[in-house]
């Protein structure tokens, strides 16, 4: 079990800085039995500021603050800033990962920065060749994992295996999944379906030690047919994106069919539908294979997503998933196997 | 205006044969302007067993029947069933429109059996290498043609700017809006995001004469920001399943939490939402590059949404549509150039 500090992006998102102290705070204050101390917390930004806020709340718990008062701004084009913000709170949280002075970093930040800072100075783990970014939806009740979302647009059947068994091992070691079943998103059921790729891809983690249960198409996301979704990162995004954007859609519709009708319960129905698809709820993603711990949270994260991203950074330290994935990689072996 | 007869399978869909001859009757008898005569409408199934459902609903109104008693499952392999049933509805109707003895055909059955068929028997459009299935949705309140939704999955760059252009086309001709807009669903803004196959996509797309409006996201699609998104096969269909499987997950999540508050006003609440995401309220989708139109409705479709496929049917024949493509892609011209 890894005790390694936590580093959080305090200069990250579209709630900065006020949503990642909350969130900070709640992680500190947890009553849930995974409260974490807060001499296990790095912040990351401008150091008088976050000392002036802490004072404003009732003085610093113990959380360690770091001066990196640059702000990788939500648009920037991420090799650019990266190169020319130096002592952003990215570049300088995720080099602390690098020295092991943390073993986490959480940014709710520029997401292209994020994972650019964390695959350039961090590198990957072994038998790593592309990371994936890992994206946990709670829709039918259970943790539900897809990735890539984004980081490897064009993969090889290699790297989809990969994912396939990390998807696993993040499932087991931070989600509680005993035996992670893992799907194949593709456009039919037939192991003849889609490109050349996926199809290579389906023959391999056939062969690998895992559960896999075939293709699974965009429909059975939300049917719990399986634990892990693997895809490329392109249409990994696009799939992201659209579950964003019809369920935000689909959330004011249903707001405009209530709002005459149910003033009083309204709101706490559509709380609880929409739940279901924020993937806040364990978090944020994780960018999966790189040497270290990176969540990177949605933009609009508050202080109930950056204590959830906080608590999985936690998770993924104590169960040492680096470790695990290190050795599930050499042996193509994932926990439903094991 | 063509008046060439419309094709209907009587075979294909899960609620066949009721469904689709309640939509043949319903084109029939329709007051909103675009009512088709019946004799306009052939009809392919077993030959008996229409006539015999016709006389109970009080005698036929003037349809012609041809006996093509063969159904092709939702389920068959397409390439295996085409050459094993000669005399399937698919089969038969496709054909006919390949003699001219009709201008189109319509089915609610198996999707690749339809597009195989289309495919091998009428050929391609002068100009067009490959044919896309076009879904039109009412999002936002005005149409949002998607394509390619599944006929090819790997695309050539040239292949999406046809998309463009016979997509504009079709909301142009067909859908009642002017000057389309069109955007290529991608990962990003920039123009040099995504593969290399969109990247070059986005360039000839500039470069042709149409409203090119860049790239759209997963989540711009709700947005109303373009009214013709452009995908290779593979993205469209994933994103097609999951918006339907979204949409109907979510709808379940409403009616739960509806129930016990909203047995009054609910389900028609949760219909007025649906109406937004159900492609059936254009008549499902139509084979675009095809010579001949061809159009495949969801194989859950009623009456209604027969009937919606049927009046698509009548209005791309009535617009020459077809001509338009031609035109277009030899001048690489979309309306909102002209």
């Amino acid at each position: 079990m890894s005790t390694a500090r936590i580093g959080l992006d305090v200069l990250g998102g579209d709630r900065a800085p006020d949503a990642i102290l909350d969130g900070a705070w709640m992680a500190v204050t947890a009553t849930d039995g995974e409260a974490i101390p807060a001499d296990r917390i790095v912040l990351y930004g401008d150091a008088q500021h976050i000392e002036s806020s802490l004072t404003a709340r009732g003085g610093n718990p113990g959380f360690t603050v770091v001066h990196a008062p640059e702000a990788i701004g939500m648009d920037e084009k991420p090799a650019q800033a990266l190169r020319a913000k130096r002592h952003s709170s990215i570049v300088v949280g995720t080099h602390s990962v690098k020295t092991g002075d943390t073993g986490a970093f959480v940014s709710m930040g520029n997401t292209g920065a994020v994972v650019g800072a964390a695959t350039l100075m961090l590198g990957t783990l072994a038998g790593v060749r592309r990371p994936g970014i890992a994206v946990t939806l709670n829709i039918t009740g259970s943790p539900l994992t897809l990735l890539d979302m984004g980081a490897n647009t064009v993969p090889k059947p290699e790297d989809l295996v990969a994912y396939g068994i990390m998807g696993s091992l993040l499932q087991r070691d931070c989600l509680g999944v005993p035996k992670p079943r893992v799907g194949l998103l593709n456009i039919g059921e037939e192991d003849s379906k889609g490109t050349e790729v996926l199809q290579t891809a389906h023959k391999l983690l056939h062969e690998a030690k895992l559960d896999f249960i075939g293709n699974v198409e965009g429909g059975d996301i939300f049917q719990g047919k399986s634990d892990v979704v693997v895809t490329d990162g392109f249409t990994g995004n696009v799939a992201l994106k659209l579950m964003e954007g019809l369920s935000g859609f689909m959330l004011q519709l249903m707001m405009g069919e209530l709002k005459d009708h149910a003033a009083g319960w309204g709101p706490e129905a559509l709380k609880n539908v929409k739940r279901h698809i924020d993937y806040s709820e364990y978090g944020g993603a994780l960018l999966l294979g790189v040497d270290g711990v990176v969540i990177i949270g949605h933009g609009r994260s508050d202080g109930h997503a950056v204590h959830n991203a906080l608590k999985l950074a936690a998770r993924a330290l104590d169960s040492e998933v680096n470790a695990s994935i290190v050795r599930g990689l050499e042996s193509r072996t994932a926990p439903a196997a094991e």
